[in-house]
């Protein structure tokens, strides 16, 4: 299944129109990341009758990570050039036969920023890809413009060729649980100082995400740091 | 040069919203074809400032005629399948190199129909391709979400490659005084019945737009008709 997560939406009208775009490339799931306000009548007139239902079956949430929590897989989506985004961007029609392949595995979430200034770079580091709409000199898509371009080229993707026979990558809120433990761990080995350790983090993240790892995958890793942390708390192999 | 041909838009902010996503997509021309009401307040607020330019310049004309006379290549778009209509038919992606194509050889117009009701099938017989927009179930999508798809696949699209160097095509005024000519022999010469005229002639309206027939040809043929009625008029070679 694939779902449109909205951030942090200011106009219930953008809600709507964004909903009326994803009905039209048969995207059903909608979920609204700590709105500024609640959806309205200005909602449901943009949505048109046609996608209404989109607009009452849309979950609210109050944070990313609830509205992320079972997804397998996680796209970031950016209407503009990110500076200081120093990870792998690619456009909708690029990354749409993956999409297609990972909502066979379990749920996707396709995340939108805010009207005015769209993903914050930590909302951006919980996506395993980002994807940037092309556009002409003048790029000024807005909320639902982006929704329609994204929702188009999914629809039109046909899945990537799954090649070996892989497990189900691990939800997000196994990675998290991961990244948590890790971001412990090179605080108390001192791994790098506090100012650095933020792009550290991102750093290890986009291995991670780039990996797609299993479930078992996320719990060797982290059995690895809690060894790690045994072994230091305990003097390691020291010969004393 | 492209040039977006909105046909008897109803309402000032659709206009608007449509200016907004060819902006997006570097296209800059807009004519109007009899538009219901003038641009107007609402009409610059949904374009934003960005795409404000492209209101200030939009042409408006009483008919489609004017929109397109000096076009060599006409577009006419759908986003429902539209019954009735024969001819082939084009997704934006399958046709859109053929477009860069041949806004190079002259202007090329896209052409949109009524927010209600789209184009008419006598608006349709004036486009040498149709394109209907693909999607889901659920299909919906508003004139400025129209403009914004084709728009965006136009953008991304290269040239088809040229072949063999070929004349410019015959831009749409000389090629309709071929069909006024065609039409009035065929009634001269009792081709068909009126009822199958209409029938008639949008097949070899089909065939010309098809061929891309260059302004040499289209007098040749003009020429081949203008024979035609001199001999009959003349009794041809009747031996009597």
């Amino acid at each position: 299944m694939i779902r449109v997560v909205l951030v942090e939406p200011r106009e219930p009208r953008n809600v709507g129109a964004a909903a009326r775009a994803m009905k039209n490339f048969g995207l059903e799931q909608l979920v609204l990341v700590n709105p500024e306000r609640p959806l309205d009548e200005a909602a449901y007139r943009l949505a048109t009758r046609g996608a209404a239902d989109v607009l009452e079956r849309a979950r609210t949430v109050a944070t990313l990570d609830e509205a992320l929590a079972d997804t397998v897989y996680v796209v970031a989506t950016s209407a503009r050039a990110r500076e200081g985004y120093a990870g792998e961007v690619y456009t909708p029609r690029e990354g749409a036969p993956r999409v297609r392949r990972m909502a066979a595995e379990g749920p996707v979430a396709l995340l939108f920023g805010r009207e005015n200034f769209g993903l914050s770079n930590e909302e951006m580091d919980r996506a395993h890809a980002v994807w940037r709409i092309p556009t002409g000199g003048y790029a000024s898509l807005n909320l639902a413009q982006a929704v329609l371009l994204v929702a188009y080229e999914v629809f039109l993707a046909r899945a990537e060729p799954r090649g070996t026979a892989r497990p189900r990558p691990a939800a997000a809120e196994e990675l998290e649980r991961l990244f948590a433990d890790l971001e412990a761990y090179l605080i108390q080995i001192r791994y790098t100082d506090e100012h650095r350790l933020e792009g550290a983090m991102r750093a290890f993240r986009r291995m991670a995400h780039r990996a797609l790892l299993s479930p078992n995958e996320v719990q060797r890793l982290r059995g690895l740091l809690r060894q790690s942390r045994w072994a230091i708390a305990h003097g390691g192999d020291r010969v004393d």
